[in-house]
């Protein structure tokens, strides 16, 4: 399984041809997208829910975005170590992907992970994401439910708005509720959603502590909730339907990046700019040059 | 000529053509990038170079980065009102461009523009860029010289290398010098220069007032030094030739968006998805079928 992932996630040559072997089986597990705020601990949260969904006999996989940067590497070291208390639990798989290296970028390779382990048959699949750049949230936010974690005194509701993380939480959780702040934070996000043109599903906004397990029961059931919501109002199917078309555009536009890559490699290039230089072709002429060259 | 500007700009459909049919004349006219931190009044520098190469008889063109956001839209309006001295000027063009709403983007843009300017035969084209996103640096980073002014307080050393000012900065210049901190803010960036793995060019460290027109006259000379430099070195065909394929990789990247999004348009999507939904097909088989259908 682990090496079927690396192969479909990097976009290797036979990326596809595995993805279309294993894609009948899957469409039974449900991810759980995990994001936040820089330091909201989102692991200390995906063990706890892990060792919940366990005592219910449920397997879960657990696909972590790690950060590139070997700066923020240690804390999230720490964390990772903590999840290791499901290392010798069969039932929990833990695939940890590196944000940056992949063919098409993270928001295409970890729909492929998830795929994986989805067709191997995992019901619970939480996709945690470190960090709050874009891609991160647009992974974490293509997930069947997407839980914003935010602290204490950073989770304020205009940092999470800018960071375009109030826009894709259906449960909102603030972690490390017993830190002074906590209140406060949860009453800002309740203000926003007031302030906010929601449909028949009003996220939750939750406490939760790591230390003590707090809120962790709450969390789940919250997620259950938005499951069932979205089940019966025949918006997962919808959602799913859009993650598909999101996807099949980023296939696409990763085919034809490939095709003129080789294209637009310095050496390829220089001939090409000599030309320009000299005003015997303008840049709009090279690129289409560029273009009939890879047959498009 | 502004006509020409807008379709360029826009990437109307006949832009590419009108770029081709002007390329030709273009290539004599010398860009000077300015940007720096906000409120650095980087207006109140144009305002006054403009004048004084007017004095030399020399004509100038002015493509303003506007901010599209409409909350510092007041601030930079006072700016240009004081442009307006040169509005009845006929050696002068003024060209405002938005931010945003360009296919391709400001990058992509901001190029063209600069383009038809020359083309027209303007000696001097002042690229004036509000703001310090990375869009705006690079726009003012793909200049000839490009100047990158700091405020007292705000400017100092750590800032300005954040927003990435410092690696694209040929000449620096501390505005309002007559405020508080303007000493320190030279000291700050002569020390980062210092701590800087530099070529020939020791970008110089210049001091300007746009209330009493200190300085603007040594910013001219810094800018005609580093062109005789640049020019004698060789290095100014290189720094063209180096703009030129990033202009040419950025058009092929755009005609792919564009073709991406012809090929994946809702409707084509839509009963594809249906296939993808009832794993009658995977993903990757479904973005095959599009390119195969569009005989890619």
């Amino acid at each position: 399984m682990a090496r079927i992932i690396t192969r479909v996630e990097s976009g290797a040559a036979d990326a596809a041809d595995l993805v279309g072997a294993l894609y009948p089986s899957t469409g039974r597990g449900y991810t759980v997208g995990l994001t936040g705020s820089p330091g909201a601990a989102k692991s200390s949260i995906t063990g706890p829910l892990t060792s919940l969904l366990r005592a219910g006999a449920e397997q879960v996989a657990v696909p972590a975005i790690e950060p590139s940067s070997p700066f923020t590497g240690g804390a999230i070291l720490g964390d990772r170590v903590r999840m290791q208390g499901h290392a010798t639990d069969d039932g929990v798989f833990i695939r940890s992907m590196a944000s940056r290296g992949h063919l098409g970028g993270l928001s295409l390779a970890a729909p492929q992970a998830v795929r994986v382990m989805d067709a191997a048959g995992y019901p619970w699949i939480i996709l945690e994401t470190v960090g709050v750049g874009q891609v991160e949230v647009d992974v974490a936010g293509a997930a069947d439910t997407t839980v914003v974690v935010v602290t204490p005194g950073w989770g304020d509701s205009v940092q999470a708005n800018k960071a375009g993380l109030f826009e894709v939480g259906d449960v909102f959780v603030v972690n490390k509720a017993d830190r002074e702040g906590a209140a406060t934070s949860a009453r800002d996000l309740e203000q926003m959603l007031d302030l906010s043109v929601l449909g028949d599903w009003r996220p939750p906004v939750l406490a939760t502590s790591a230390t003590t397990g707090e809120g962790i029961d709450d969390l789940l059931d919250a997620v259950g909730r938005h499951r069932s919501y979205q089940e019966g109002a025949g918006l997962l199917e919808e959602k799913r339907r859009r993650r598909t078309a999101t996807e099949v555009r980023r296939i696409v536009a990763e085919r034809l990046r490939r095709r003129v890559s080789d294209l637009t490699d310095d050496a390829t290039l220089d001939a090409l700019v000599d030309d320009v230089a000299a005003r015997r072709l303008d840049p709009y002429a090279a690129a289409d040059k560029i273009l009939a060259d890879a047959g498009l």
